[in-house]
């Protein structure tokens, strides 16, 4: 079956970077080619060249005009060889702990620092680096042995943040193939990792599809499988259930479960003088399983077992977090950190049986309540990458909580969260169209970046820089080129503006202050 | 000439609170009626009304159906009676430095706690507080006497956070009608004050038409006029063409004049080495006429006259920062804190002669670097208001810088930045249109409230929690009613939900958490 899914970047190549330590590996980038700075002295017409921008890449094949692609087929077996040599139970923690560099770590090294060394920016992100950083559980790579179509990425608080995208067929409103479409235009927009919320009936064909066809981790809630296999009826829950549901998946090459082990029966009393209770789907679920049946949760009492399942497969762990805040009256309550204390006593646990981890958070929260958040996770959780919704700063505002939400985000991002998961416009309201989806993931770059920046990773800044000189110079195409959304940036710009102008509609011609800037030189070189 | 620009807020009423000082005060509010929460006890239905909240509502007369309006007419001249009694050069500065307490510092006093004393909320917001919080210049009413159709606000780091837009006519791209139902399209959806950055030719007519019948306080940049009449000549311009256009504008009611007298010959050199120069457009102008005359320039020479103007008709003065920096690797240089010592120079000026005063800010800032603009301008500036544009925490995101903004103007705010200048999705690229306007504005109100509710305002938490309750209860229509754009919220849901729905189409109804969560509450029961 051949596809029309293709990806085109404006002015941009597909190049691929060579390992050192494993020659044959090709770490896809982005290069985005400029044009010269044009100035003019009297008459005499001068050009400057301005350098490539490499820019990080979640689109996979997809935006390689060399790959031809076939959705029945299925995207390239990328890691199939180097998961060949492997044992089951070889996970990338159990490698790391002996100090082993495999493929995914160069890979992942490679990918992080896109190209800065070439511009002379020193990094501290090298293979060994990784290695320990996983070997410490500071940092996941989230690859199932039999999802070997995705490439490596690394989720870590050293490491550029990650941002997570959500898709789902649930109920009759949308059919498989379209979300095969959404999953790789998720990709398309920067989502780096994909979780399939399916909850409809043909939950696992859908996921089947997206796995074979998705060039980034996926990730999955699967309680929402095991609740339809009991037809919505949480009491009628059981670990064995459950346990079939993750075996089905790991077989099918989910990457990452969200699992909300975190939830104690003796706990979920305190969600009892809450102004908006439990809000998480899986949490509330399980809640009413323990509440019924007044047992502790099977997800807690089997969370050996579940790790012994995915350690044979390295699938990483997301611990749920069933108690986030649903309000913002409602963040860094009693209940939210007596589930959190539980998730760090359980990552310790998984890390013992090389299972690679990290931790759920909220949710809601009001600016001044954000930075306890991460302070607490990380001496909790002992320094398991954090991964958070958000958060909303604030409730007023549905129709705009991918901005309500990323403004919390880029700060929780800045203090050390490693993946945000992202919000689109219709949060709280309705399922995303395409349209919501972009919006959702550009909102959520954004918010990422502008972490990066502020936590000062390598090369961060070498693509606003770029553009902001782009900016100034008046070379409008490569502005956008460089842009989270180039197309969007030309649309707006186009309905009212020459793309060879030296001014915008903004200002016009006469009141230009970047032109009158530039004039300031010339009356300098006149005196 | 009868004007349809009515505003209607879904189920609110217009309801105006009295003043206790000066019992003529009518201070106009939106008071939000909410439907109550039904619960069931087996068959038995049960009902808890839920208090109405008063939301800030910055619509005028607009909004109120017992009020006629005719934009040939105008607004009707709420604060005439009070201006009446004084002279020229008795601004709110002046009275609140010999303690006395005008109409205006009541109705802000009124206006800021939201009806919040009856939900028992203590409040520090009292007409006294805000005398002394005038007097010490850390706040500012901005009120030309001129201008006595707008409806008194105050602009102080202790006080809610402000946002203002702006609109403009520039080039022949709109026309006068329509600049006034932009304006009134701005003060709808939340708008504290607007400045009005007009540049064509019938810039004298459109300011005319917007201050009559705009109730809120409107600003100026008066270079731009004054730069109109020398042809956009900037070497041909003196202070008497400056001058004047300020008596002009003094003249038909402008509140608040954005004038970049901070900008030092001896400083504009340390623009030179930016990556975007100067991209103030009246920075960029003073700047020019400086180095073409290598004078000082005449802004910052003749500052006192510049006062004592402004002093006569109570306008306050926006010490503009011409050197703000326009891309994130410029923030926080040599030239930007530079303009800023100057401004704290030159607003203890402005207050010897009882001009109230405020300091304009960036820009773009990356994260980690914005909380030193505050602290530095508290340092420097003595504790006047800042008014920062965004900042805008990364350069990447063009038709996005409505968000790339607010994440900044957040943070800012939080810190203590008194008012935020709005940024649209068009920033960068065009001229907003109306839908861009709409977006700007709730997008601010967002980073206002945030802000608010970090900072602890009295009452700020309530619309949040009476959101929240009713997005727990099911209570979809109050949801929507209690949110910044109620029609958004509304056509996000209805297009997939009917609302009715005791879930919404994000879950489905097996999968609702907040009913699983309420379900929690019934095997409580039932045991």
């Amino acid at each position: 079956m051949e596809t029309k899914i293709k990806i085109n970047y404006p002015s941009s190549e597909k190049v691929y970077l060579q390992g050192k330590r494993y020659p044959e590996l090709r770490v896809g980038m982005r290069k985005v080619n400029l044009t010269p700075t044009v100035t003019f002295k009297g008459d005499v017409r001068h050009e400057e060249a301005n350098a490539p921008v490499y820019v990080y890449d979640t689109s996979g094949p997809y935006s390689d005009p060399d790959m031809a692609i076939d959705l029945k087929q299925g995207l390239p077996k990328l890691r199939q060889p180097w998961i060949d040599g492997r044992k089951a139970g070889e996970t990338q923690m159990y490698f790391a702990k002996q100090g082993i560099i495999t493929q995914e770590m160069e890979y992942v090294a490679i990918r992080e620092n896109m190209n800065c060394e070439e511009l002379g920016i020193t990094t501290h992100i090298t293979p060994e680096f990784v290695c320990k950083e996983i070997a410490e559980g500071r940092a996941v790579i989230p690859a199932n042995r039999k999802h070997p179509e995705s490439e490596p990425m690394i989720i870590g608080t050293n490491f550029l943040v990650k941002i997570n995208t959500n898709i789902g067929n649930s109920a009759t409103t949308s059919g498989i193939e379209e979300e095969v479409e959404k999953a790789v235009w998720s990709c398309k927009w920067g989502g780096d990792t994909l979780m399939d919320l399916s909850t409809g009936k043909d939950i696992h064909e859908t996921r089947e599809w997206i796995l074979r066809n998705c060039p980034v981790p996926v990730g999955t809630v699967p309680m929402y499988q095991a609740f339809e296999k009991v037809n919505g009826k949480a009491e009628d829950l059981t670990w064995e259930i459950f346990r079939d549901t993750l075996i089905e998946q790991c077989e099918q090459g989910v990457d990452y479960f969200t699992i909300h082990c975190g939830i104690r029966l003796k706990n979920i009393h305190l969600a009892d003088t809450r102004l908006t209770g439990i809000v998480s789907r899986g949490g509330s679920i399980i809640s009413k399983w323990c509440k019924v049946h007044q047992k502790e949760s099977f997800l807690y009492e089997h969370f050996d077992d579940i790790c012994d399942i995915c350690a044979q497969y390295d699938v990483a762990i997301s611990l749920g977090d069933g108690l986030r805040p649903g309000s913002t009256y409602d963040a860094n309550d009693a209940a939210q950190f007596a589930e959190l204390d539980t998730m760090g006593e359980l990552v310790e646990r998984a890390w013992a049986k090389h299972v690679q981890a990290f931790i759920e958070g909220p949710g809601h929260v009001p600016m001044h309540k954000i930075k306890e958040n991460m302070e607490r996770q990380i001496e909790k959780c002992h320094g398991a990458p954090f991964y958070t919704l958000g958060p909303l700063v604030t409730d007023i505002a549905p129709a705009y909580d991918h901005i309500t939400s990323a403004i919390g985000a880029s700060m929780i991002g800045w203090y050390g969260t490693a993946m945000l998961c992202y919000v689109t416009p219709k949060e709280h309201l309705a399922l995303p169209d395409k349209d919501d989806v972009r919006t959702g993931v550009v909102t959520y770059k954004i918010a990422a970046h502008a972490a990066d920046l502020a936590k000062g990773h390598p090369g961060a800044t070498v693509r606003d820089n770029a553009l902001s000189k782009a900016r100034y110079d008046f070379r409008w195409k490569d502005q956008f080129n460089l842009s989270l959304d180039p197309e969007r940036a030309l649309e707006y710009y186009k309905a009212s503006n020459s793309v060879d102008a030296n001014y915008c509609t903004m200002c016009g011609p006469n009141f230009c202050a970047a032109r009158i800037s530039h004039s300031l030189k010339s009356c300098e070189e006149e005196k």
